[in-house]
């Protein structure tokens, strides 16, 4: 089942720059490791902006709260949600 | 290069139903060519909405506008593009 | 799976009284045969408004997705969902 | 009489680890209380957010004021209230 | 119990001036009776807009919903309802 | 000549208890004053906000700012305000 | 007592052209009338839109909806009204 | 002197195919033309909407609204205008 | 040329009163520097808001933006411009 | 390829005066390689706003993250990116 997610990165200004590197290890590995076992399958920059939009593919939304709520990188992020249903049109299945 | 774009559809109130249905097969055949050409990758309809996200590939914002536009449903449709940047977690190449 | 639904009702104003009334009976049936079996379990109206928000229980988004699609008033709302999850201070399990 | 709530909660960055543990004890156990008197029927986390959707059975606006403001995380948090009346169509009296 | 509510008005551009007589004097006595049995106890306009600003009394939100919804205008107004509360630092018990 | 005016509160989350408690203490009183003298004839709180909706009566705009601009909370609060007039089917002279 | 109100004109697409040129001759005498004996004492066009923003200068809220709601094109105009007070450091009086 | 115009372009659903044509035709015609004495310097088309971001050069505000307002289109256009000013970064003089 | 411009002040907190108060000083004599040569003809406080609304009269948006960015108080406004024209009906050459 | 791009600047209230000049003599100098390239090659202020409009020219929307993510300000500024295609109505080729 898939969601469409926004995320929008806002680090606080007075974030030790150590700190700060070791979170965005933690997110990235984070994020890696849900991209490899098949829950994230597409992550893409929003050119310009210190944003991203995902798609997640996963069994519920208590999954999928679990997920996000689990990123290294969620106390400082708006997340938005969107679920997704397969369009009438699409070619795939 | 990769286009996140939403579209809303709001079809006229006094279409005739024939029309629409004509309308709406030329919209659907027009999808699946450039689903088949490898330019739409990705169509999601919003659950509960008469709207879709789409992932466009194509070679510049001018290939871009030239499919939208043609649409057959474009002058239904509000449309948004997002312009999309590799993301430096993403983990295919 | 929950999810959180509003519903904004917009009839168009030259809708035939008959046709109205056909319409919202149907309407009725329909969200009364959801509620029976389960998968519509709240159903409120915001007061003061000619809407509603409701509370859906279905197996996907595309279940939802096509329930919702299916409302004879589908073309006369603006429907937003919003998924729910399970929240840890909730004592029901 | 049934009100629909929303709140977005916003922690303070530097909050004290301790105190933030404590604090979220209290708010759980407060809403844990008025969950089992019948007065919060029902709390759900928003899929991606550090925010839920709930629905309160109170005699009246003050009552509900009351237990809104005495929320231990009633400072930390954004609230809107939605007034909810019976639906023609609910099949429950 | 005390409700805020505002009504903003758009008549249709082609309502016919003789059922626009008829109906705004079906709403001003409606309202008038609902002022004189003290439910409706303020009523203001909102300078240069053709909107109001009310206060209502009621015993319920069901009959704050019953009364609006029963409105000549309902079907040409937006409705918002904010409910009220006893302030505080209010002199009047 | 009578005056809408919602005010939302937002205190300094490192705002000193004993100042909070002194600040809170000087806006009550001020506000009770002017509800005696009858320029501040009503006052309401907007239920699970830190937030009022009051009506000013004053001779002017300026005589509202002197009053406005004067509260002990001014620093710490959004409002706006709203010119009110008499309504053609207010039962008030 | 001056207040800053903000007017935006649609008029309808299909209004006869005889009509419109009839209905603008009405406004265009009509503020004159009041720029004349000084309640309407600046009008200026916002560039690009089809929009004005004005000063009034009148003795009461009563008195400014009474202008505004007799303005010829006031079914065609959103209109929005901003209170204005003395500024401390204005050089005048 | 330059100013940054955004036009939003929304026919009516119903106009004649021989008079929009017709329409379009002056629109591009009036457009070149202003094009070609230097007085709008650039035009862009928005990907994937039917409206543009255009760069005005004239001598005073009164000569921008006269030229947009002259556009055969300006009655079907919303049009948002933002004074530009020189950027003390900028290469150019 | 006359430009409308919204000015909103949000002083820091933590603003020593001292500094204040002469920051304040010199934004007054800044301003009346500017009403007295005719630059800034109107001025005046939005009622209840720590905001003005202004009237500039300028040879060009450059001189504009180096009156407004000279503002003691630029860094803690938000400001908004709205170039206005002629006005058709006004009675002012 | 162009892009329209709105940047907003908000540096920190704390910022020591000596990082501010530096932060900015960076800014300036990667802007004008920019321009100077012919990557950046419109760059104005917008009239009253610590924010500028600039139109890049590249040849990926991974370029122009680049650029954009590579300015000395980029965690100060707000960003918008609207991608550009040709107008049917503009001279240029």
């Amino acid at each position: 089942m898939l969601f469409h997610v926004r995320m929008d990165v806002q680090l606080p200004a007075d974030l030790d720059p150590g700190e700060r590197d070791a979170l965005l290890a933690r997110e990235k590995a984070y994020s890696q490791e849900l991209q490899l076992d098949g829950r994230w399958p597409h992550l893409w920059r929003i050119a310009g902006e210190y944003a991203n939009i995902s798609i997640f593919d996963v069994a519920s939304n208590d999954e999928l709260h679990e997920l996000l709520s689990g990123l290294p990188l969620f106390p400082h992020m708006r997340i938005h949600v969107t679920p997704l249903a397969h369009h009438p049109s699409d070619i795939h299945d």
